[in-house]
Parts: structure tokens; C-alpha cells; sequence
């Protein structure tokens, strides 16, 4: 596998555009010597394929007697370099002319252009990383929150692939015995301790249980908690939403280079990414069109881990100035919904936000506020909010997140944990039904491949591929 | 002037958005103590600020427990660094978030944010390039041909700079002798030597006015070639125009991030820049708001360096097939049209072009083709598209440029070149016409000033603000 990747790469590893600099990355048996050949230093001359790993020389880069630029190149030398090769640096001025510059002259003298990820994947054939921590690199860079921001870097730190790595070498011990007990079939010995392993597999299976369940949480972390606001259409939603997003975007534009592509539905607070979901009410069905937006109301509830019930405060408060008689079915609709979504989806997070509190004169609400939160508002005045965000935070808080927890974030990870779940637990089903030793071999294989998978010490070409193609080019 | 530069500044120095990697850059006094304050090395404990200048650490930044990224931090010691002040650069994961973290925990422990063109700033105040370097290197970022990147590259490693420094030193030792003069002034005595002031004053003379002079090269160089288009409405000026747009936009779009915002009518042939004029005809005015139109034609030649003068084949020549009785008209028009411009603007470069030269079986043109260079193309079939550029590059290649030839691109020196020059020229004048001392000294602290002015020896907070405001933040 490794032979593929001794040629020499280059690629931009800053983002496009111009800048005050911009940075070419050059890894390979030959990133020095290739430098070295259009380098010239700016005062004594200089042989970069002679100076120290980690150190800066300035100088210019030539083509022939043309100078393309005044640069400044760092030098990293094999094995102390990001892919684990000799890696080159070149700090050029931040204009896209002189970048495509500097690497056309490369890609002309033998040096290739980068494939997306194939740094990162260097690093990992290189051994300098494993591949969890080789994906941690591309969630890292794709991190726009506190959380997808942690989770990256504690993956990248080791994560648990030290935890999986040392049961699976655990579960190679007892693998490689049991075999050998295959070799001695006919005389009937036991290498492997049976309940030593029995321990073992309850042990993995912990783990894996553990792991499997985080991915839940994990992955609401990464890609934003779902928010469902289940209302009347004039309640005041759009209102709701609009000052929470226009706040936050202040916020956010004040700091530049923050923005992605404004997603209108999703904010960020306290480091935790939240997606509102809008849905239509759940109101009585009357003809089917109008059960057809109930079915969806419902599906879209069910992807959401917090409900938000906005309700008009006139139409909670019975003695209320602003109190309409047309409220009283409003109320009675809202209290059908709030059962119904507490009955079918009990682990849903729940909460009341009341809007309009400005027009009403007494809080005599005309429903129980023990059984959920319960937050005052005026999202026309814009007061109440910052308690409906802690509220919501803390909900998250409480309910999701252990900051000391290792949690699993990743769809790939998450499906390989999954499978090597169903092997262990045919082999703790075989080991109790006493099943042959052959075919207790078969279920073990199956679980250290998967288990493999996670940390990349079992890869195939298609794995790789699937992974490093969703990298940018430059990593 | 310098004591407001002490404090630590810090920027992005790459461009903004998601890539491998982003650069954030401090200068100042305390720079290395401030990220030494935030770093924990990878591996062995470190002292950033006991490590040697242009090496490279690996690390972690982190604020109290919590680790913002994992960096590589690079350490360039005063007066060995970009600014001439202790300098180093983080290089982090390139998302933005990360980025701003990184940024903003600086930003809350003492550091500034640095104004545009801070960095080189405070290059220019610690003497590590004069003015016109500075100038350069944002010339060099927003450099996008071959001949504006050769300018600013010129400039940046010195260009006219020492030429006019020299000048100016012995115009000072002159001018304190003169000065010195005026302290004898009763006693009569000369101590500056008359016939060796004048010589001197020639010498400025000759550089200033060889410098003013080039500007209009430099600036052709630098904002593209101007180039007129004359022709008929259907003679297929925008035909011609999109072949050439198209088949060069195919080009620059096949290299990544060297397309800038499209500009309909610019495109670079071997490193030169043109920019195409679209002009109505210069008819024979009838009324009041055709001769309005042909003012804007004239003004739009004076402006062009080249004019094209584009026909239709069957209207050039008399015995085509499809020559049509009205195409006498044209030509005749045609004829006059050259004639005019040839006489009101003798300096343009005209080139002759004949389109639709498909449609005609005989090339016996009506037209002395011996004046002017005449190619012949079939904008529809795209044919003798590559003999129209190659004739449109060596007109400007034999006309324009000297590659070995220093060349004023900047606005700001052109005009303090051209007082320089006034200022000397009334020196000049005044020795001529034995002007008194002290008179002739206030022309000589003028051309001083304004030489001055020119490399960044004399400035003004203005002139400076002036200069660095248009930087981008980072540099």
C-alpha cells in the first residue's frame, strides 16, 4: 500500500482568495530537494536539503532568472512532519497569481498535485496518526461550534480509539488460542480460558454498548440539536424565530470570517448548535390534505430532541384583558397537543413558551406549569429570550451532554462500532450455547475485523477512499 | 512617531474561509511572551521565548485547561523578522471557528487587533523597507498578470528607490552648503561649487523626467492596455470580442482561484493585461446627439493605447461576391475614419482587421495595407484569432516595454516624481538667472520634500494613512 505514496505532493493549504500570505505544502521523498532547486536564499547562500528540521529561511523562489516571489520556507524532516515525510512549507504573498505561480512551477518539475486528504492519509499510512484521528483532522476543519470543535479535538487526541485498540488486541490473544485449539481439535484441549474470555467479551460488549449509545448524543453535538416550535400560525413564531436569529446574527457578523452560508433556522449558543424546525400545527383533521400536514408535523417532531408549545398568553389566561372567546378552543387544542406529544414521544424534551405576556395584566394560567418549564416572553419586545436560551441550554446540558464523556460523532464510526456489537454478542451467544470452536472462530473474526475498521489497523482501498475524498485539498 | 507602534498586534494573515491550515500573525514586544503565555508543547516542556529565531514548535494553544487547537508556532526574533519587531505566526486547523477562538483569546489578554497594512507599517517605521517596498508588497497581493507581478516584484527588492535616494543625498549636501552660505551671506563666499550644483541638477533632471515619463508604461502595465475597437455596428465587434472572452475565460477557469470578479472586456496574453474599449463609429455627424456620440468615440481613442480598426472582408474588397453597392459608403467612411485618427492621434498603434474573410474568394482589398499592420480573421469561425493577439502583444512588447527597464506604476510617485521634478526645474531656472540664495533654497527644500515623500524619508501620519488603509488586515 505504502509504494503508491513516495512520490512528492503539492497542494494550497490555505483557503483560496487573496490574503496577506498563502501557504504551499509540498510532502515526499524529494519536497526538500525540489525546493532546494528553485530556492535561493536572500542573503548567504543556503542548501535547504542541509539545514535543521523546524527551521524558517527566507529567500526567493526562481523560475530560471525570473523571481516569482520573496517567500519564506519552513523545513520539517521525516519522521517530524505532519505526514511523517519530508514536508516543505512555502509562505508566499497571498495573491492567487503568485500561488499558481509558485505551483504550476512545481507541477511542472515532476512534483504531483494532492488528492483531497492525501496528506491526512499519508500521516495515517505513516503510522503518525490512526484513522479516527485522521478523520478528527477533517471534522476539526469543518467545526463551526463549540461542541463539533471539542469533539473533533478529543477525538484527535486519541478519542477512544486507546480503549478499542487495547480490547481488541485482548480479543487477537484469545482469537489466536482458540485457533490454535483448532489445530488440536482431536485431542480435546482448551488454550483459551473459557471464562477469562466470557469476562472479555463482557467487558467489549460494555464498551461497544457504551459507545454505540453515545453516538446519539454525539451526533445531535455535531450537527445541531433539533428544535421543533409547535404553534398557531398567528402565536407568533415567525416573530420568535426572527428575533432569535436577528440578535445571534449580530452577534456573529460582528466576527469576522464566523459566517458560513447563513442557514436561516440555525444558532449557536453557548457553544451548542441548535436547529429550529418550524412545523404546522396538530390540529383536528378535517379533510385529507390537512392530514397529510398533520403526518409531517409528526414526523418532524420526531426527529426533534426539544419541543417548543408557543402559546398566545390571552389565550392561556382566562381573566386576561386581551382574553378572546375564540381562545378558549385555542387552549383546549393546545393542551390535546401538549398530551399528545408527551404520550408519543416520552423522551422529547419539553417546554412552554408563552408569548405576548405584555398584554396580559395577571399570570392566572389555566394550565399545570409543574409538569414542564414554563418561560415568559414577548418576542415582538424581545424580552424573555435569554431565559428561553439558558433554559434550552440547560435542557441540552442536562439531558445530552457530560463534557468528560468520550462520545462517538461520526456515521462511519458509529455503524463499524455497530457491527462489531452484533459479532460480540454472537460470540457471548455462542460461548453460552457451547457452539463449536470452528464456528465460535467465525463470530470472533467478523468482530476484531470490524473493530479493525474503527482505528484503520484493517483498511481496504474503498475505506480510504471514502474517507480522505471528503477532505480539502491541502490536508 | 514609533512609540505608538510598541503594543502587540495580532491578525489572520491567510485568507478567510475553510482550508488545511490558517495563519495568525503577532508583532510587537511582547508577541513571543503572549503565545509563550497560551502554548504547551507537544512533546518536552518549552520556553518559546528561549528558543532561537525561524523555528518552528508544535503545540497546543489553550486557554486555562481547555485546548483550542493543536499548532505549529513558528518564532521570528526581532530584528530578524518581517516587521522588524519579535514576530510569530500560528499556524492552526483552518476553520474559521477555531481561527476566531484562537484570535479572541489574544484579543481578551492585551493584544490589538491590527489596522490594515499594520504590519508593514511598522516594516516601513523599522527601516526594514522604505515606502515604495511597502507599497509593493500590496501590489504584489493584488498583483493578477504576469507584467503587474513583475512591477511590483521590481519594486519590492528596491526598484528607482536607490537611484532616488542617492540624488537626494547629494542634493542635501549641496543644499546645506547653500545654506551655509546663507549664514555668511555678508561675507560673499560660495561654498557649494555652481557648475558641479548644476551638473547634479541635470542629473536629477534626467531621472525625474526619464521616471515621470515611464509612468504611462507602468500604469498601461498595471491596469491593462487599452484598446480601442472602431467598426461598423455589424461589422462583428462583439463577435470578435466574445471569440477572444470565451476562449480565454476557458483558460483562466481551468486554474484554480486566478479568476478575480469577471471583467467582461479584460484579458492577459502572455502577461499583459488589455482591456477593450467598445466605441460607436465617427460618422459624419447629422444631429445634435450623433455629434455627442462621437465626442465619446474620440475621447474613448484618446484614452487607448491601440486602436483596432475592424472591417467587413466584402466592404474592403471591390470584386468579392459579396460585395454590395452601400459597402463603397462604408469604406469610404472606413478610409476617412483612419485618416482622422491616424492625424489627431499619431501615436496610437493602429492595427487593421478584417472580419468575415470566409465570405470573399479574393484578397484584392481596396486599401494601402502597407501603413498599418492588417490581419485578417473570421470572428464567427474563430479563425486568425492567434495571429490578432500575437500582432496586439508584440505592438506592446516593442512599443511599451523594456523588461529591463525601471517604470513607475504607482500614482502617488508619479505625482510626487512630477514635483520633484517642477521644483527642479525652478532650481534650474533659478541658477540660470543667478537667483539670490535664499530664494533658491525654497525650491530646493521643495524638490527635496518632495523626493522625500517619494521613498518614505519624509512622511506624514496622512501620507502613511493614506498608503496603509488600502491594505488588507494581516499585512
Amino acid at each position: 500500500m505504502k509504494n503508491q505514496y513516495q512520490d512528492t505532493i503539492i497542494a494550497l493549504a490555505t483557503p483560496a482568495g487573496s490574503g496577506a500570505i498563502g501557504v504551499i505544502r509540498l510532502s515526499g521523498n524529494d519536497a526538500i530537494a525540489k525546493v532546494n532547486g528553485f530556492f535561493q536564499s536572500r542573503y548567504r547562500p543556503k542548501d535547504l536539503t542541509r539545514v535543521k528540521s523546524h527551521t524558517i529561511h527566507l529567500g526567493y523562489i526562481k523560475d530560471g532568472d525570473k523571481i516569482l516571489d520573496e517567500v519564506l520556507v519552513s523545513i520539517f524532516k521525516n519522521p517530524h512532519s505532519y505526514t511523517g515525510e519530508d514536508v516543505v512549507e512555502i509562505s508566499v504573498h497571498g495573491s492567487p497569481y503568485i500561488q499558481q505561480q509558485v505551483l504550476q512551477l512545481f507541477l511542472k518539475n515532476g512534483v504531483r498535485h494532492a488528492q483531497p486528504g492525501e496528506f491526512t492519509l499519508r500521516a495515517f499510512l505513516n503510522a503518525k496518526m490512526d484513522l479516527l484521528q485522521a478523520e478528527a483532522v477533517a471534522d476539526l476543519i469543518a467545526s463551526n461550534s463549540e461542541t463539533s470543535h471539542q469533539l473533533a479535538l478529543q477525538q484527535m487526541r486519541g478519542g477512544f480509539s486507546s480503549e478499542i485498540k487495547k480490547l481488541r488486541d485482548e480479543l487477537i490473544h484469545f482469537a489466536s488460542l482458540i485457533e490454535l485449539e483448532l489445530d488440536f481439535a482431536e485431542e480435546d484441549v482448551e488454550f483459551a480460558d473459557r471464562s477469562q474470555f466470557k469476562d472479555l467479551i463482557q467487558r467489549i460488549k460494555t464498551t461497544l454498548k457504551h459507545l454505540v449509545d453515545s453516538f446519539a448524543v454525539g451526533n445531535v453535538l455535531k450537527e445541531g440539536v433539533p428544535v421543533a416550535i409547535v404553534g398557531e400560525p398567528n402565536v407568533g413564531k415567525s416573530t420568535l424565530l426572527n428575533a432569535l436569529l436577528n440578535e445571534e446574527r449580530a452577534i456573529v457578523s460582528s466576527i469576522a470570517g464566523t459566517t458560513r452560508d447563513v442557514i436561516e433556522d440555525e444558532l449557536i449558543w453557548d457553544g451548542i448548535r441548535f436547529r429550529f424546525i418550524d412545523t404546522a400545527g396538530i390540529r383536528e383533521a378535517t379533510d385529507e390534505i390537512e392530514k397529510i400536514g398533520i403526518k409531517k408535523t409528526y414526523e418532524k417532531i420526531k426527529e426533534a430532541k426539544v419541543v417548543i408549545f408557543l402559546i398566545d398568553a390571552c389565550a392561556l389566561s382566562q381573566t386576561a384583558s386581551c382574553h378572546q372567546p375564540e381562545h378558549d378552543e385555542v387552549l383546549k387544542q393546545f393542551e390535546k397537543e401538549l398530551r399528545d406529544i408527551a404520550q408519543k414521544y416520552p423522551s422529547k424534551k419539553i417546554l412552554i413558551v408563552v408569548n405576548k405576556v405584555d398584554q396580559i395584566d395577571r399570570k392566572d394560567y389555566q394550565i399545570d406549569t409543574r409538569t414542564y418549564p414554563l418561560i415568559e416572553i414577548s418576542a415582538k419586545h424581545k424580552t424573555g429570550l435569554e431565559s428561553l436560551k439558558s433554559e434550552l441550554t440547560s435542557l441540552v446540558n442536562k439531558g445530552l451532554l457530560d463534557q468528560n464523556e468520550v462520545v462517538v460523532s461520526n456515521a462511519r464510526h458509529y455503524k463499524a462500532l455497530n457491527e462489531a456489537l452484533q459479532s460480540i454478542l454472537q460470540v457471548e451467544q455462542g460461548l453460552q450455547s457451547n457452539l463449536s470452536t470452528d464456528l465460535l472462530t467465525i463470530d470472533i473474526r467478523a468482530a476484531l475485523h470490524s473493530l479493525g475498521e474503527i482505528t484503520g489497523e484493517i483498511t481496504t482501498d474503498d475505506l480510504l477512499d471514502n474517507i480522505f475524498r471528503n477532505f480539502c485539498i491541502g490536508k
